[in-house]
C-alpha cells in the first residue's frame, strides 16, 4: 500500500547534500572552524529527519545511523569549506536543488511517518518538519532565529501542503510510486513559483495600511 | 489509582489557547510573517507537552498527532495575530489565565509520567517541564535567553511544589480527582502571590552588598 | 563481552559535577537567578547523556530518572553559585577535570550506544553527543553559538577519536575494561595536548594567506 518511490534514493541523497551546503554556507559566514562546519552540514541536511525519527519513534535515528546519509551530509560540509566563493555564486542553482529536496523530503517524511502508525495528523506534521527541520536545526545552532519563521518566499507552506497531499492519498488508497511523483513535482514547482514571484506569507499586521498612525 | 480529572480536558485546552498567545505575542513583537506566528503559537502551546511525551516515550506526541490540541494552539495564534493591540491591553488577564494553566499542565504532565512508569524522579521532572516547556522552546525558536531562566517572579517553582506534591501523593496512594485539583489549586494561588508581590528567587550572588567593592 | 568499567560510578559523577560547574558559571555571568544556575549546571552537566539517551530510545533519560546524578549536578550549580569568584580562579584545574569527564563520557555514552543495539555508526555518534552534548545544551539555553563549533582547541575532535575506538574494540571482540581505561585515558591526553598547545581545527578557509586580497 505504501509505496517504494523508485526515484527515492537517489533524490534524498541530493536533498542532504544540498541542505548541507546550506549548513556549511552558514558555518563558513560565522567563521566556524572545520569541525563547525561540518556539524552544521550535517544538522542542515540531516536535522529534519532527526526530528522526525525523533518523534514517530525511529530509533536510532538514520542521521546518526546511516553511514551514507552522514557520508553525503559530511560531503556538502567539505565542498563548501573548499570551493565556497565559487558556490556563493552558483546560490541560484543551489536554490532550485534546495526546491527539490524540500519537495522530496516533505514527501518521503510523511511516508515514513504513515508507515510508523503515527496517523495522518502527526504524518502531515512530519513530513513538514522533515522538509524544513534541517534549516531549523541549522539557525539554531549559529544562534540566529529560524529562516523560515520569518520573511522569506513561502517556504514550510509548499513542504505542507505536500505532505497533507501525501497523507489524504494515502487514506484515500491513492498513494502510489506515481501519485508520489505527482505530489514531488506539485511542491516543487510551488517553491520555484515562490520564488520566481517573490510569494511571502502574510507578514505582521501591524505593518499594513491601517496603522499609518505609527511610525517607524 | 491513577484519577481522571474530571475537569481536565477543558482546562488542558485553556491551558494550551493561553500558552499560544505567549506565543503568538513573541512572534508579533518579532515581526513574524503569519507562519511564524502559528508556529511560536503551536511551540508555546503544545512545546512542554511535546518534551514530557519524547521523555517518557509517548510517541507521537500529542502536539503532533492531536488536532484538536493543535487546533486550539493554532487559534491562539490566530486570535494574537488578529487582536494583539487588544490582546496586549489584557495582559493582565491573560497573565493569570497563564498561571492556571501553568498549575494544570505541571500536575497532568505529572501524572502522564506515572502512567508511563516513568518513576517519581522522572514525573516531577516531566511535570515541571510540562509547565514551563512551551516558554522555553517559544524563546528559543526567537533566539531570546528563556525567560523562566533569569529574573522573573517565581515560575518554575511553583510547578516544581505542583510536580512533586502530585508524585508523592500518588506515591501514599493518594491521588484521586479531589487532591489533584488541590494541588491544582496550590499552584495557581502560589503563582497569583509571587505575580502580586513580585517575589523572586535569589538573584546572582554578586549582586549582594557584600560585594559592594564592585562597581556596574 | 561489554564491559563493566570499575572506575565508572564515581568518575561519571565527578563528570557530572565539573559539567555543572561550566554551566553553573556560565549562568552566573548571564546573572540568572539561583533557578537559572541549577537548570544550566543540570544542562551542562547531564546534557550530553539526556540527548544520548533520547537518540538510542533509552527512556527516561537518566538526565530526569537518576536522583543521583541529578543531586550531583544540582550540587555544581550551587557551588558555583556561592563559591564562582574562588571556582573562577580555579579554573586551571577545572579545565583539567573536564578532560577528564570529557573522555570518560565518550567512552561510556559509546558503551551504552552499542548496548542499545544502535550500530556502531550510531554508537559513535552518540558517544561524542555524549561528551559535547552538555555544552551545547548549556549554550543554547544561554542563546550562544555553542563554543565546540567555532576557534576553540580541539574539543570535539578527542571525543570522536576515542567513541570511534571503543566501537571498533567492541567490533573486535577486544573492548574489556582495560581496553576501555586506555582509551579514557588516550582521549584524557589528547585534550590536555590540545590544551597545552592551543591545537586548533583549521579555521575559515578565507582568513588564509591566499585570501589576502580581501579586506575586512
Amino acid at each position: 500500500m505504501i509505496p517504494e518511490l523508485p526515484f527515492e534514493p537517489a533524490m534524498e541523497l541530493a536533498g542532504i547534500f544540498v541542505g548541507a551546503l546550506s549548513g556549511g554556507l552558514a558555518a563558513v559566514r560565522k567563521k566556524f572552524d572545520v569541525f563547525g562546519v561540518l556539524v552544521l552540514a550535517w544538522a542542515a541536511g540531516l536535522g529534519g529527519g532527526l526530528m522526525r525519527d525523533v518523534l514517530i519513534g525511529a530509533i536510532p535515528p538514520v542521521a546518526i545511523a546511516d553511514w551514507l546519509f552522514i557520508a553525503t551530509a559530511l560531503a556538502g560540509g567539505v565542498a563548501m569549506y573548499f570551493f565556497h566563493p565559487r558556490l556563493e555564486r552558483a546560490r541560484r542553482m543551489i536554490a532550485v536543488l534546495d526546491a527539490g529536496s524540500l519537495a522530496l523530503f516533505a514527501v518521503v517524511g510523511t511516508i515514513k511517518g504513515l508507515q510508523y502508525d503515527s496517523g495522518v495528523v502527526a504524518a502531515i506534521f512530519v513530513g513538514t518538519i522533515t522538509g524544513v527541520g534541517g534549516g531549523v536545526l541549522r539557525d539554531l545552532l549559529s544562534a540566529e532565529v529560524p529562516a523560515v519563521l520569518h520573511h522569506r518566499e513561502l517556504y514550510a507552506i509548499p513542504a505542507l501542503v505536500g505532505a497533507a497531499a501525501t497523507a489524504l492519498l494515502w487514506e484515500g488508497g491513492l498513494l502510489t510510486s506515481g501519485t508520489s511523483a505527482v505530489v514531488v513535482a506539485v511542491v516543487f514547482g510551488l517553491r520555484l513559483i515562490a520564488m520566481r514571484f517573490h510569494l511571502n506569507a502574510p507578514g505582521p499586521w501591524q505593518e499594513r495600511p491601517r496603522s499609518r498612525s505609527r511610525s517607524g
